[in-house]
C-alpha cells in the first residue's frame, strides 16, 4: 500500500471532510432531549451510502441504529462502532460559539459532538475515501454500527447485538473514541467501566405548600430525597448499599503494571478542572489512576426540587428528583445493582423514593496482549511518531460488553481526542492535526488488517 | 356613621375597585426577580394620592417603601401595613390563566398577588373611598406603609421603622392579611413566626467534570450539599444544630386554650394539599395546630445542581445550592441563628458550604386581650355574621416584630383570604364576596376606631 499517496489525499481533501463533519454537527441529535435523532440517523446513512456501503436504518424503541457494510479484497472484516447522538449542550451561555454552528479557529473545530463522536465517524470515512481513491476498493470488509443512544446508556444496543450476531460478525472492532494524552502520546484504552444510571424521585403532596404552613407538619420531598441520598454514600466515599461490592473483580497485576508505566496525572487534573484536592486522601501516581477507573462510583449528576430562581421563595416542595450515575467495576451486573438499590432504600425507610432506570451495562475489557491490539499500536506509532501506550481500563462507560462477550471481538480504541477536547462540556472541540492523524492511522490499520496471518489473531477466531 | 349607605357605595362601586386591583396585578412586581418594583411602587403611590394622601416613595437598598398619610377628624391614627411585591409566578404551566393578566370567573379573581397582597390594599382603599364619599373626610388619621420586600424577607423594613418611629407613630396597626377559614368564620391571627432564609451553596471545581473521569476521585458539589443538609435535620424532624432550641419561648396556657377552641384541621389539610399523613406521628387536633405554628422549622425550599433536563447526562457537578427556610419560634434571634448555623457546618467539616442570608426577622405576637383586638373582632362580627376567632400564632412570617416591639402597636389581622386562595402557588385567587366584606369591615373599623376611649387601649399608649 502506498501510504505516501494516501497521506497526500488525506491532506488535500481535509477541508472537504471537515465540511462534511460540520454538516453532521449542524444536525442536532441530543438523545436526552429526543432532538433530531431520525434526521441524524438518515444523514449518517447517506454518508455511508456515498461510499458504496449497503445501509440499513433499523428502528428501535429508542433512536434508530445505522448499519452499513461494504466488501473488500480479503475475507477479513473490521467492524467500526460509532454513535451519532450527542450530549445536551447546556449550559448554553458558556459556549463561545453556538454548539450546533461548528466554528473553526486556532486549528480547532468547536461544536457539540465534533469530538464525541461525529468527528471520529467522518475522519474514518475520510480514511476510506483515501483508500478507495488510491485502490478503487477496500483492503478488507468493513462494517459500521452507528447507534443513537450511547450518551443515554445504549438502552437498545445490547439486544440488537444479541439478535444480529451473524450480521455483525467480524474479526475485530475499532471503538468510537481514543486520542492522545497531554504528552501527545497515542493511548489505547482496553476497557470501559460499567454504568447503571437512575433517576430517583419522590412526591410527598399533590401541590407545593407554603413553607410557613407546612414546615413543621407536612412531609417535604426535598428532605426525603436528601435523606435517601445520604444513605447511598457517606463522605468517606464508600457506597453503603449492602452487597454492592460483592461481585467486584479486582484489577490484575498486569493492570497495575500498565498503570505504573504511566506518568502522574495529578497536577494536570488539578489545573484542567480547577480542583484543589482529590478524594480519599489520594495525591497522584498509580493509586490515583487505579482509583479513577477500577472502583465503583455513586455520582449525583443532578438535583432538582422546589424554587430554583433568584432570591427566595417560601415553598415546601411536593416533588424532588436526583440523577444518579453508578459506575460499575468488572463483575458487577446492572440488574443485580438495581435490585440491591431498591432493597436498600426500602430497608432504610425510603419506599417512597421511585427508581427509574435510565440505561447502563456491565464493564468489559480486552486482553492487552491480543495481536489486534498490537497491530493498532504499531500502525499508530508510524503516524504519531510515538509508541502507543496501553491503558487497561478507563473511568467512562460504553456498551463494549456485548462486543467483547457476545461477538467475541478484540476491541481497540483509536481516535482524535485530546485532553482539552471538552466532551460533555461547553466548547467541545477537536484539533484538526489530530483529525488528520486519526484518518492516516485508520488508513494504515485497514491496509494492514488482512496481513495478520500468524499467531493469536486468527487462532482466536477459531 | 351610616353603614347602610357605606355598604351601598361599596357594592355599587365594586367593579371600579376590582378594575383598579386588576391594573395593579397587571403590573408585575416579583421581588425575587427584581421585576417591576419601582413601577409598582409608583403605581401604589398614585393610588394613595388619588385619595388625598401625602405620599413619599422612599428608596432603600432594595425595593422602595411607599408611605402615605392623611389626617382625619380625630387625633387617633390607624396604620395599615401592606406590601406591593409578589411571589414568583413559576411554575407558569400550572396557571389556568396567565398570572399577570387578572381573570374574573366563578365569582373569583385570579392572578399573582390578587390575594397576597394587592387585593388587601385595594379593598382597604375601597373602604376609604366609601367613607370619603359619605362624610367628605376620614374619621381618624390614616397612615399606610406599603413595602416591596415582604416576599423576600423584608430586608430593609426594620431599619426603616427604627429610623422613622415618629413618622410611623400610630395607635394601632392593621396587618397585610387575614380572612375566613373553611367554615367561613373570620379569623384573627395574633402572631407571626420568625424566619431566617438562607441559600447554602458550594463549589468544588471550576468546571463540571465527566462523571466517568471524576466519580471516584473528584469532590462532587451535589454530594457535599446533600451531606451538609443531612447534618441540619434528621428524619425525626429535629434540627441538629447545637443550641438551636435554647432561646425558644414555649407557648402559654392561653395560647393552648385559644387553639383548643379551634376545630380540627387535619382532614381539610389532607384534602387540600393531597398529603397522606403528617410528620412526627401527628394526626390532628390541638397538637397538630400547636406544632404547625410554634415549632422552629428547617425547610428545604429548593435544590439545584448539575443536569436537570430530560434523560441522562453523565456529569459531575462543580456547583450545588439549596434554599433553606428556617422558621423561628418566639425568642429566637436571626443573628444568633446564622452564627449557630455557621459554627455547626464548620464543626461538621463543611466549611466549604457558603451561607448567604436572604432575609428574615424574629417572631412577635400581640396580646389576645388587647382592646383593639376586641374592636377588630366586634366590627368583623357585624359584617361576617359570625364571631371572629382568635388564633394566637400562625406558621407564616412577616416583619411584625418592629411594629410590636418598636412602634409598640397592637397589630391585628383582618383580610379577604380564604382557604383555597393559593397564595405563593399557581392560580392564586380571591373571592369577590370576601373582597366586599373586607371593605365593609375596614369601613366599620375606621368608623369606630376613635370611639375607643376607655380601658386598656388608651392606657397602653401612655
Amino acid at each position: 500500500m502506498n501510504y505516501t499517496k494516501i497521506d497526500t489525499y488525506l491532506e488535500t481533501h481535509l477541508d472537504d471532510s471537515i465540511a462534511e463533519l460540520s454538516r453532521l454537527v449542524a444536525q442536532p441529535s441530543v438523545g436526552a432531549q429526543n432532538w433530531g435523532m431520525q434526521e441524524c440517523a438518515e444523514l449518517v446513512g447517506s454518508l455511508l451510502e456515498k461510499r458504496g456501503f449497503k445501509v440499513e436504518i433499523i428502528p428501535t424503541e429508542g433512536a434508530p441504529i445505522v448499519f452499513g457494510e461494504r466488501e473488500g479484497k480479503s475475507d477479513k472484516t473490521l467492524l467500526f462502532y460509532n454513535h451519532y447522538d450527542v450530549q445536551p449542550a447546556e449550559p448554553l451561555e458558556l459556549w463561545e460559539t453556538p454548539p450546533f454552528e461548528p466554528s473553526r479557529r486556532d486549528g480547532k473545530l468547536f461544536g457539540r459532538g465534533v469530538s464525541d463522536d461525529k468527528g471520529h465517524l467522518t475522519s474514518r470515512l475520510h480514511a476510506l475515501d483515501a483508500l478507495l481513491s488510491e485502490n478503487g476498493d477496500l483492503p478488507c470488509n468493513v462494517k459500521f454500527i452507528v447507534e443513537g443512544e450511547e450518551e443515554t446508556g445504549s438502552l437498545h444496543l445490547p439486544a440488537f447485538i444479541t439478535a444480529n450476531q451473524e450480521k455483525l460478525a467480524a474479526d475485530a472492532c475499532i471503538w468510537e473514541f481514543g486520542g492522545v494524552d497531554h504528552r501527545e502520546i497515542p493511548m489505547q484504552y482496553l476497557g470501559l467501566r460499567g454504568i447503571c444510571y437512575v433517576e430517583l424521585s419522590v412526591e410527598t403532596a399533590e401541590i407545593d405548600v407554603h413553607s410557613g404552613t407546612g414546615g413543621s407538619i407536612f412531609p417535604n420531598a426535598a428532605w426525603r430525597l436528601v435523606w435517601a441520598l445520604n444513605t447511598l454514600k457517606g463522605s468517606d466515599e464508600k457506597i453503603r448499599i449492602p452487597g454492592w461490592y460483592d461481585d467486584v473483580i479486582l484489577p490484575t497485576a498486569r493492570d497495575r503494571e500498565l498503570f505504573e508505566a504511566q506518568p502522574d496525572v495529578a497536577e494536570e487534573y488539578k489545573t484542567r478542572y480547577g480542583v484543589k484536592q482529590f478524594l480519599k486522601g489520594l495525591t497522584g501516581g498509580v493509586e490515583l489512576q487505579m482509583a479513577e477507573v477500577f472502583e465503583p462510583t455513586c455520582t449525583i449528576c443532578g438535583l432538582t426540587s422546589g424554587y430554583q430562581g433568584a432570591g427566595s421563595k417560601t415553598v415546601l416542595p411536593a416533588r424532588a428528583s436526583a440523577k444518579v450515575d453508578f459506575r460499575l467495576a468488572l463483575g458487577q451486573k446492572v440488574d443485580k445493582c438495581l435490585e440491591l438499590l431498591r432493597q436498600h432504600l426500602d430497608a432504610e425507610g425510603f419506599s417512597d423514593i421511585q427508581i427509574e432506570f435510565m440505561g447502563g451495562g456491565p464493564a468489559a475489557k480486552t486482553d492487552p496482549d491480543d495481536p489486534f491490539i498490537q497491530l493498532v499500536a504499531d500502525t499508530a506509532e508510524e503516524v504519531f511518531e510515538s509508541k502507543m501506550e496501553l491503558i487497561p481500563m478507563v473511568g467512562g462507560s460504553g456498551p463494549n460488553y456485548p462486543f467483547v462477550h457476545e461477538l467475541k471481538l478484540p476491541v481497540a480504541t483509536a481516535g482524535l481526542g485530546h485532553p482539552d477536547t471538552r466532551a460533555h462540556a461547553p466548547n467541545e472541540n477537536i484539533r484538526l492535526d489530530l483529525y488528520l492523524k486519526h484518518a492516516r492511522h485508520m488508513a494504515r490499520l485497514l491496509g494492514e488488517f488482512s496481513n495478520i496471518t500468524k499467531g493469536g489473531f486468527h487462532a482466536r477466531r477459531r
